[in-house]
């Protein structure tokens, strides 16, 4: 039975690790961290949790975490980068939700989070958790960071086109859209229900912060520069991420449905849809999946791909628990066989 | 042309009296003030009202709110109460939309807001500004307080019956919901759309602090001591209240459609629906509005009262509106006269 | 393994049954019924099934369900009476999550269904599915009738008060809400997002289909006639039903909350809130689980209980499970152990 | 006064019409047709309208509908091409908001529409109503074409860009998403609240009936044969319609605020936001009313446009308003003062 602790279980990302490894056969919480919350026991916060843990939330503390095989950080960015050399140095290993060991380029993460990197000597071993690219390195990693959310869609929306050479990387575009819970459960006037609700916006147009962390990952991909126009949106939804990606084809006569199934065959959390379905968010609500559709509108020269996740799930919480998975040699599929919620 | 002045211009009721304001052809906006936003133009902060104000946020400043014909508090409780008496002075009518003047006993207000009552001196000349029941007294009014929202609509739904003594008054039952814009435009967690969204729930249910308000109302209509259970809930939606009301009949045999229909026959915005028809929020979502049905199940002995109302139109801003209207003489109907958005 | 079939999977309810039965250890779906969309693979209807179920409706036929150990109907009313004695007759067990047998009076379920009973000889027998107050008799049933959503809520909520003899039966309030999925997967205007989303109403107040069962079933719990108000609405979400409960208390010195906590000691999927916690429907969606809170405002001498359940599940689906689970001597949580889906 | 007839009241371009007709000072509707509706009165179908409308659905009847000065359709496709022929011969101007008159091409329409057009003389004498770009034809029109809702938002964002020869038109790019009420006041199981809500989807990507209209009228403004791939998505929204708009810059030097302020300087209902504020749909809720944004992310060559309006005002019903003021010689703006609904 693996040992866990959690670092910042109060967020959206914590209380959803929390429902995952409720179901996981070999993984048991044993250390749950808040600085906010420290002494309220975590079904008080989410009731949801009622008669699963007996937990109480702790001050973060480096011996405690010690004594777990793994530690999750769920905290927001800048956090991580301080605690993880510490953690690393007693044995255990670390998957990190955060953005702090995404970007390999230590100004690059400088100039998009605001501040000075504190352990930029581990970005280069830090290895980036999208199983579907980069399965082998996890299995052996001492340090994981989980890809956003909008990353991981986009990146599985466009790996098998880039990998495979058909669409030309210098003007992707990728028009995106997210469930409100993406900005986390802090109090913040955008988004209230009063403001959010019935109604949708795109922001960060001029740049997000995820827009180079997607730009690495697709030029890993691609073997050559890949550029993006990336534009966010805000859904009135609670979960789910929809990308929609447009891309130039090099090659106009490939079966680009045999295409998509063939690349994702053996992958157990990717669902490419039969030829003529398109995805929507609800049928991956709560679920470990990424499921895609690729069309080529009135077989002109764009291909459109879209790609929907559970933004919570297989866009954090849930891929994080696949590293895991991967990590320690696990069944992939541990804790991750909720099926979606629909209706 | 009366000269408006409105203090607290950023929340809800402010942005709302603004929007009917826009269509009112016998008032203007002249002062808006507010104090974290002073220095930036109204449309800046709301730009569903670009084109229509050339108006900058103000610090408060009684001199300039002098120059007003009328003054609304659109502000938190405890502000109004502070200021209200030197705008008073300077010969300005003012209309709280808060809760600082709507509870004649200070001791209770004490009791439920948890403060002590700055200008109790103006309890008694205060009035209560619920045109159904107080019109005359309105005209003359210098000071009117606004009725809640959540009383707007209970008040409104047991009138009939309270006042023809049709129910026993000793216990009344409502269990209203309100949609979430009635908690106002502040940073709380759990008013976020990951929070409060795709969910309902009860609050307050110990006691909300309209209960005094409502059964000092209530207690008024009737000639006789009223008591109420009244439960609040939330809605995942930014606009409308329905309270669904109960009461034990005293006389079983009353036309209750006729006494509803005679009773709100000369009300400009009270609806009292067909028999059959029963009322959804949406149809009064941005009309100056309560629309009522009233049905006893089964023909027994308890007879329930549906009761809709925008809570920023008929609940706060345009109830106001009509207090203006109503004391300086003006078409009660003035700058209310918006359809609901159906659908 | 148990053998199961499904009459009528193309609905919510149907749709449900497949997800939670994924998760169960002891059962597999072996026949999977609908006139409709006989010869379609059930995953091509509801995609976030793919990868679950190798399956596709088929037309409903005797035989074949006679080889099923146990039936679940997930039909609308009218159809299991018809269809039920023949499958009985076989040996194979039925649960029906229709109103069919709900009710013991075959005239009082004329007179609320619109049609004569087809097999009224049979409702003596059906034995009412809800474990908290029937579980030993629903051991050796070969018929069980599935409690409706509305009525879980509601008898759940009222059962320790009327079962300890706290309250008055004669004059119950219940004032519930619900999701539209209790409305079923049917298109009809009223129910389209842009009527029924961004507002609230109450329907069906002069009589609801649910009166007569649930004043049956609290009349048993009670031992004594009961009657009750009970005013229906209909929330902007999917799932989730909210029943806010009014009694007079006979006896205002007991300690209600270590009554409700006594009472549901053992029962799994009750939970008791701690005193002072309200429900929200959120905290139970996806999760077969009813949360409870009881409260007495302002300590007069009516009482308040908060009851939440997510309709498709303890109010549908889930609960026909946990009654599969009890009538064949399983683990009462096998394929119910969700965790309710927050945020 | 202007005397107005509608063909096709109960549909949300109908109800809309009315809304707005409501407080139009020189126009007052006189003949309300609907064959499913006749004989039932205008506000007991739509409980909002109670007190504006004393009028009853009737039987289209072309000798009635002759005594109107106008005539609006606010039908489905299919309807408004068998009888505006015998309309326009009595001398009524007719301004119709479905798709029959939209394109200029009857084949190309047949293709889209599977029917044969049963009036193509029409076609070319028929108007299209975009005032922001054809207002001096609509002047004289007998019969005007409304665009539709997602070409309207698509075509007021290239507008300035195409007109000026800044972008390429070969390869644009339009990711679009509509609130429900685009779909119509239709029973269909893919837009009821439980279907639709919680959930966001592409749909119709391989081709969507808007796209020719689309690519007719881009064509038209650029002076240059245009294509665009273009994906529509559902929102979980009544009303509102963003355009997210990609095109490759022809002219890096340009300052697109200053083209965006400067095109639309005189167009009373399309409002350019200052640099650097986005739009949101709920910001023109309720309001006939586009509002638009130009970005350059990280100034490289591909420009984004953001363009939000409410479907049924600007993209529907509040546009045909405007066709009717401009074809008449009335304030353009009667009847389309209504301010967005915020919060």
């Amino acid at each position: 039975m693996l040992s866990v602790g959690i670092v910042g279980g109060t967020g959206y990302t914590g209380v959803e690790l929390l429902r995952l490894l409720a179901s996981h056969e070999g993984a048991a919480v044993t250390v749950l961290t808040s600085r906010a919350e420290a002494g309220r026991r975590v079904d008080d916060l989410f009731p949801n949790l009622r008669g699963l843990y007996d937990l109480t939330f702790t001050e973060p503390d480096a011996r405690a975490l010690a004594a777990c095989d793994v530690v999750f950080f769920a905290t927001p960015h800048n956090v991580a980068m301080n605690m993880v050399p510490e953690i690393l140095a007693t044995g255990s290993r670390v998957i990190d939700l955060s953005a702090d060991y995404r970007i390999r380029d230590a100004d690059l993460w400088s100039t998009w989070y605001g501040a000075t990197h504190a352990s930029p000597e581990l970005l280069e071993a830090a290895v980036y958790g999208l199983p579907e690219y980069n399965r082998e390195k996890m299995v052996t990693a001492q340090l994981v960071a989980c890809p956003g959310c909008y990353p991981t869609s986009v990146q599985l929306g466009f790996m098998p086109l880039l990998a495979k050479g058909l669409i030309d990387p210098s003007h992707l575009i990728a028009s995106s859209a997210s469930g409100v819970s993406g900005a986390g459960r802090q109090a913040k006037i955008d988004n209230l229900l009063s403001e959010a609700s019935d109604s949708f916006k795109a922001y960060s147009v001029k740049g997000h912060r995820h827009l180079p962390e997607i730009e690495q990952g697709l030029t890993d991909i691609a073997g050559e520069r890949a550029q993006i126009t990336f534009v966010p949106h805000l859904l009135p939804i609670v979960r789910g991420i929809q990308s929609t990606l447009f891309g130039r084809l090099r090659d106009r006569g490939a079966d680009l449905q045999a295409v998509f199934e063939d690349y994702y065959g053996d992958a157990p959390f990717v669902d490419v849809l039969p030829a003529g379905v398109l995805p929507q968010t609800r049928t991956v609500k709560g679920a470990n999946r990424c499921q895609l559709a690729v069309v080529v509108p009135q077989d002109r020269d764009t291909v459109v791909v879209l790609s929907v996740i559970d933004n919570l799930v297989k866009g954090a919480s849930g891929q994080a628990l696949q590293a895991m998975n991967i990590m320690f040699g696990l069944d992939e599929s541990a804790g991750l066989r909720q099926v979606g919620l629909l209706p």
